[in-house]
Parts: structure tokens; C-alpha cells; sequence
């Protein structure tokens, strides 16, 4: 018995790749986050659809696991990649005692990738990514971990920035930033990535704060090699500078 | 005059997105990495195509930009994502004074994710990527960066962990690690992620060195939250922890 945790990319099918097709296509039951399983209409025709709301996770991966032990085939979807802050973890721990399910991870563009993708080359050496959601991971944790980003000079992909009931954590998290980056470091912000209506913007970390930014935002905010040109954000991976050194050294 | 940085993903077709096929196939020109350009000979068909080995990474840029100024339609082809380690950061640096060109980013499955789906959910929360190749980013830099991941708990995925000119560097990052992270800390590597003949393997920190690692292996370490389950390796997002908590408040 085998369940699929099927990543579906940004929500674009030019973006999703054809083994996150097949997989759907080979389910009986497809499950998933209504708002996901809203942007793959094509490929739910003719399966049993279980989609749950926000906040639905547990329900919906064990709703998904008693489809599989009754013998069905089951594919569930996250939106991005299924292992980045999405249903894979969830389905391994809940299927750790039951020897019959094998949990099966289709990965698929991750809203890091494709943020960056609009934005130029932000990520195009290391890089962190931290979500800003204290609903599982605590605050202080959360802190300690752009307190590390900070101090190692990484780029930072932010996800789950902002929401309604946590309108201040990315100002908190700006205000951390701010004692290791120059307030002229370079933050792009991207909604809907790579879907309708989206929006995108380029700014710095001194302005992020006072940016229309949502949860279905992501940030990036670079380091001390990123820089803008033109409407792109680039994080430099030195080649220019390896090769101006070759030649002055000639 | 548009140059697309194409991320063709981990080299399996079944894992190489609508929109990187299509713009390969829409353009006149496709310039790669030799080894990348093998893996995709259906796409290259009646296109003129310009390889270079290792280390051409700058002359394979300029020839794309060349080609693009005189009017052909230029696709420039990494593994993974173009946008990650990719050259989608080099081609928007080297056509910044020419307004007639316009660099767009397809993005693609990035080494991290490919790897991370093969070994479970190892990235299900916050991460950092980072490259041990020293050849544009200073060994200090890594190390520095290598020490504020330890310090935030992060799951890592290392980039180019040994090659033949570097054998010893996986070994001083899990030097550096094991100051922060304990030596029973889970760890997956995996070689050719997604693609034929690959190699797939789960052990503990302390044991990390000793494994047979080379420049075409990721490598993912684990946190406080990364355990095994059966074969895959696994970080949870608290899921389960918060609804015990829940219920033992009842």
C-alpha cells in the first residue's frame, strides 16, 4: 500500500513535473488543502477528492492513511515541494508502526526556487530557509535561527512572513537581521509566485517592514554578495572576481 | 535578445518541468556543461549546441551572450535549478551593461529536494544549503557559515561535499558540526539523485567521514527533530507533538 506525497510546484502546470502528473493520475484518492486541489482541476476528474481547510493537516494525512489501508491508491498533495514545510514528514510519522504503507515523496518546485526565479538569481550560492510560523516551531527557536542567518551572512528565504494574527514577525525578524546586514542590503518579495495575479517587488531591508506582505508571500533577503541590476536581484558567485584576479595577477 | 538560464532538474526526464522542455525546445541554441547536455539528447535535435568541460563556466556564458546578440534564441542549461549554483547569477552579471538582452530564469528541482525525497523528509522544517567547494567562496566563509548553522539547529544539505582535489573537507565540516550537533546525529547522502545507477545511504554524524562521498554526492545532516524511520530519515514539524500537547491539557 503506497501513498504519494506529491509536491505540485507553485501551481502552474508548466511548472509541475510529469512524474507529479503520473503519480495523481495513478491515484484512486487524491487529498490535499482545498486551495491546492482548486489548481489542478484537470487532473482530479473522475477520483475521490478529500480536501480539508486550513489547519487540517492531521485529519487530512489520516484520512489519507485509512483510504490506503482500505486498499486504494492515494495520492496527497502539497503545494511547493511535499518535503519543504509540506505533508511528508506528517505521513512517515503517522505511517511509523503500520509496516503495510510505504510513503512514496514526489518532489516538485519549491516556492523558494520559483520566488528566486522571478527575482533574478537571489539563491545562487548558500542560502537559509526559515519559516516564520510559530504554530509548531517556538518563537525562540525561530529567533535563534535568524540570529545563525544573520551571523553566517546567508541569503535568507523567508516563508509564512506574515499573517493576520502574526502581523509584527517580520518586523521582529528585520530587527534581528539589522544587527549583523547594512540597511541597504537587497530584499525581494514575491506573491502567488509563478501563478495569476501575482506581485513583486524589490526594496530594502531597511523598507521591508512597511511592504504589503502576506502568507502566501515570499521573502528573500540577501547578503553581502547580492546586489540589484535592473529589476533582478543577482547574488554574485564570484566568478568575475576569480577571473579579475587572474588577470591582474597576469 | 532573450537567454534563458533553464534549470533541467536532477537529469531524469520524468523530474524536468513543461516549461524547461518547452523553452529548450523554442530556442535556436542550447550551451551546457557537456555532462548536462548528455542527459537530455531527445531536446537536442537540430539545435546547435555548445559544450564545455569543467570549469568552462565563464566561456560557456559568453558564447550563450555571443549567440544571443546575433540573433538566436539562446537556452543555457544547469542541473537542478539554474538559479541555485546554476548560471542563471553569471549570465544576468555578464549582460548587465547590455540593455538588449534579457535573462529569464526557468526554475527546476534543485540537488536538495531530489536528494531529500529519495531519503524521506529530511527538510520538512527551517534549512541551509550550503557548498563545500572552495573555488569561488573562501574556505573561511564556509567555515564561518559551516559554525552558524551548528549554532541554529538547522538540517543541512552540503553541496559538493569531496571531490579528488578536496577529499579532506567533509571531514573539517563534520569537525566543525560536532562542536554543536551530537554524534548520533542522522545523516543521508545520496549520488545521482533521481538518476540511473545511484548510490543511496543513512548514518549518524560520527560516522559521516568514513563514507564513500564524492563531488556528484548531496548530503543531508539532520537536526534535534531528524530521526529514522525504517530506511528514510525524517524531521518532523511538531504535528504530532503539538496535538499530544493538546490532548494532554484535556
Amino acid at each position: 500500500m503506497i501513498v504519494y506525497a506529491v509536491g505540485i510546484g507553485p501551481g502552474d502546470p508548466e511548472h509541475m513535473t510529469p512524474q507529479a502528473k503520473h503519480m495523481i493520475a495513478d491515484s484512486d484518492v487524491v487529498v490535499g488543502y482545498t486551495m491546492y486541489l482548486n489548481l489542478i482541476p484537470d487532473l482530479l476528474r473522475g477520483k475521490t477528492i478529500v480536501g480539508t481547510g486550513m489547519k487540517g493537516e492531521l485529519a487530512r494525512c489520516e484520512a489519507a492513511l485509512a483510504e490506503a489501508r482500505s486498499g486504494k491508491k492515494v495520492a496527497v498533495i502539497s503545494s511547493g515541494d511535499a518535503g519543504i514545510y509540506g505533508m511528508a514528514s506528517l505521513l512517515f510519522e503517522l505511517a511509523e508502526n503500520d509496516p503495510q504503507i510505504i510513503v512514496e515523496v514526489v518532489p516538485g518546485i519549491t516556492a523558494a526556487t520559483a520566488a528566486a526565479s522571478l527575482m533574478g538569481a537571489p539563491l545562487s550560492n548558500d542560502f537559509v530557509v526559515i519559516s516564520l510560523s510559530d504554530q509548531l516551531t517556538p518563537w525562540a527557536t525561530i529567533e535563534k535561527r535568524l540570529e545563525a542567518a544573520g551571523l553566517g551572512d546567508f541569503v535568507l528565504c523567508l516563508y509564512n512572513p506574515r499573517s493576520k494574527a502574526r502581523k509584527d514577525y517580520l518586523n521582529r525578524a528585520c530587527h534581528i537581521l539589522l544587527k549583523h546586514k547594512p540597511l541597504q542590503t537587497w530584499c525581494g518579495y514575491v506573491r502567488n509566485a509563478l501563478r495569476g495575479n501575482r506581485a513583486y517587488g524589490i526594496c530594502m531591508l531597511r523598507d521591508l517592514p512597511d511592504v504589503e506582505i502576506d502568507m502566501l508571500t515570499t521573502v528573500i533577503i540577501g547578503n553581502a554578495d547580492t546586489r540589484r541590476i535592473g529589476n533582478h536581484l543577482v547574488t554574485s558567485r564570484g566568478y568575475l572576481i576569480a577571473t579579475q584576479e587572474v588577470e591582474e595577477a597576469r
